[in-house]
């Protein structure tokens, strides 16, 4: 372990809540040295799915040896097991809800723990506060060199969620808005990789809800103001968005609304 | 001292505020090595009870060496006393106007010190913004191992808030919601020890205003979506919760909202 | 350098967003000892001019070596340049777009680069986040030692923005609201040393929309609540607040409404 571990926080308790001062308090009361980044705490109460797509975004960015505690957890208190899981660019844990389906899209996990050691917990276990009576002490111990075989039984499937990806037949995408960003971007669910062969140029329309563009660009700022433009993403996704401007309210759209590639 | 001492931060400034990075930089300036936690910045403003409530809540479950530093501070300017106060549990520095109030309502403080020495202040202290040029400063300087009893003299007493708790009569206990949390739960006054006695099931009715629901569970995942339960949450404090949505906004409900337990 | 350089960040993501943790671990897995710091998010998406009084108020509060990091980018992916300015306070990463122009009046610049060696860079670079792709691995080879000079060519000559000042003609001063904080507290253009010759007393009158208060105090307090006062900030600038209260809401007025003080 280094010197100073990094654990992550991605949960759904709202920005500045205390619950997420109360699971820091418990990590850094058991091992003082851990860096604690914030990933957020912002994700939509119970939207796991959404806490998914967060995390892949983002965790794999981090160094490999960081710890990843995630809780989205409708189920606490539930027979919902809590996992331990390491992937070659880090290590998770969460409830297994489908919060790592979207990591586990792209690699076979190292390694699954079902997490049932009680040695690990808080004395006192909240049934509704797992996030601070489970996952913060465990990750604590984790991160002072604990062996992660030590926390329990191997975790035999991890829990996938649906994907709706978008589709390709012929010269059309049928896509989704997923997310909408603080500028107001409308994020799809069309990769790079299905653009590959669509050309960019004037021959492509690309339409959401009743309002259409032309041409997928790469990057907003070359089209005048208040123009609607389509541009691949810092996430290899298309994205559309109204330069210098909020497209979701501008577009009266939101997540869900179809968007359609035609050339 | 440890190596990296922990300073946390509680304020009303708002979330992202820059008077909260104006504190940081302080302290950093002062010693850089400290470790920095926000505790939460969104206490609604100059809610000194509030601010009480989550010190109580958080704080104690840090490493009992931490400095907690806490501004809401409606006074900021006039003659209220800033004060050092050590407990068992941590160390706090705060305008001596009630937010320590819940906390020290569980044992005597340590060492009570009344803040005046201006050589551990800014050069310049601004009347409005004692946080950064009188807090922040002696936060940092206690971190780097400063004794307190050079802050000040003695204090002698610390100002009390006055607490509404539930009433507990016959088969009837009276309280209200005290705090909504992000997933719109209402926590109420009503603590675990006044319910020792109460038959947890179809005997006891739980009223939040003309809102009816039966039985204390102990987790809210083991009713229906939808359905209005009641639970001893993770601070021992009874709560109405609706699962899988939000209470405070189904109920129509907010705080101050009595709630009854008749059994 | 110091055993852990600290980095701080200003962006207009919004609190919480994922954008600013892809950003941290980023910098992270490259230089693992960052001690990272929020300044804040909530720039107002795109405000150039925000993010200057911002970047001003707060990072020259902080250790001389620290790294700051400002993404409030418009022009994101044009022809816009990145730029690492040092300050005798601080050294500086951003696009050159205005975000340091409020600093700059301050004290010339020790050194510029235009930010252009890719080596440091991301190895592919989104041309919509060059926040994530640019500024975050160029301020974490910095943090570990780089020398700036090896980041590009020398850099002649900052962008400036336009600031409005308030103006002073015999017995008046004529501004504007410039920001508005989370008390709802209104912060003014006119700054303690347009004030000096200015009586404090019944005989000047404070002037916002078409309400008036007169006397310039030294705290909110001293006043009753409820009450609209005048008081010279923390900041070196007049506001105005009403005790107790959100003189925003209570006033009706915005960033750019006008404030005269006569006498």
């Amino acid at each position: 372990m280094p010197n100073q571990p990094i654990i992550t926080l991605t949960t759904d308790f709202g920005p500045s809540s205390p619950y997420v001062a109360a699971m820091k308090g418990v990590i850094l009361s058991i091992n003082p040295d851990v860096r604690l980044v914030d990933i957020t705490h912002a994700i939509t109460p119970q939207q796991v799915q959404e806490g998914a797509l967060i995390l892949a975004e983002t965790t794999p960015l981090f160094p490999t040896d960081a710890i990843h505690v995630a809780v989205v957890d409708p189920g606490v208190g539930t027979d919902r097991a809590i996992v331990y899981v390491e992937f070659a660019w880090g290590r998770y844990l969460c409830p297994d809800n489908g919060l790592l389906s979207r990591l586990a899209e792209r690699a076979k996990p190292l390694m699954m723990v079902t997490v049932t050691r009680e040695r690990f917990f808080r004395e006192q276990v909240a049934p509704t506060f797992h996030g601070r009576d489970v996952m913060a002490p465990v990750a604590a111990h984790l991160s002072l060199g604990l062996d992660p075989a030590e926390l329990g039984p191997l975790h035999k499937t991890l829990k996938q969620l649906d994907w709706r990806g978008a589709d390709k037949v012929a010269n059309r995408i049928s896509g989704e808005i997923v997310a909408v960003d603080s500028f107001g971007n409308l994020v799809t669910n069309i990769t790079r990789a299905m653009l590959a062969d669509v050309p960019t140029d004037e021959t492509v329309a690309i339409r959401c809800d009743d309002h259409e563009t032309r041409n997928i660009f790469t990057t907003y700022a070359e089209q005048p103001p208040l123009t609607l433009v389509a541009v691949i993403g810092s996430n290899d996704q298309l994205e559309l968005a109204i330069v210098n401007d909020n497209a979701k309210i501008m577009l009266g759209v939101e997540v869900g609304t179809p968007v359609e590639v035609v050339w």
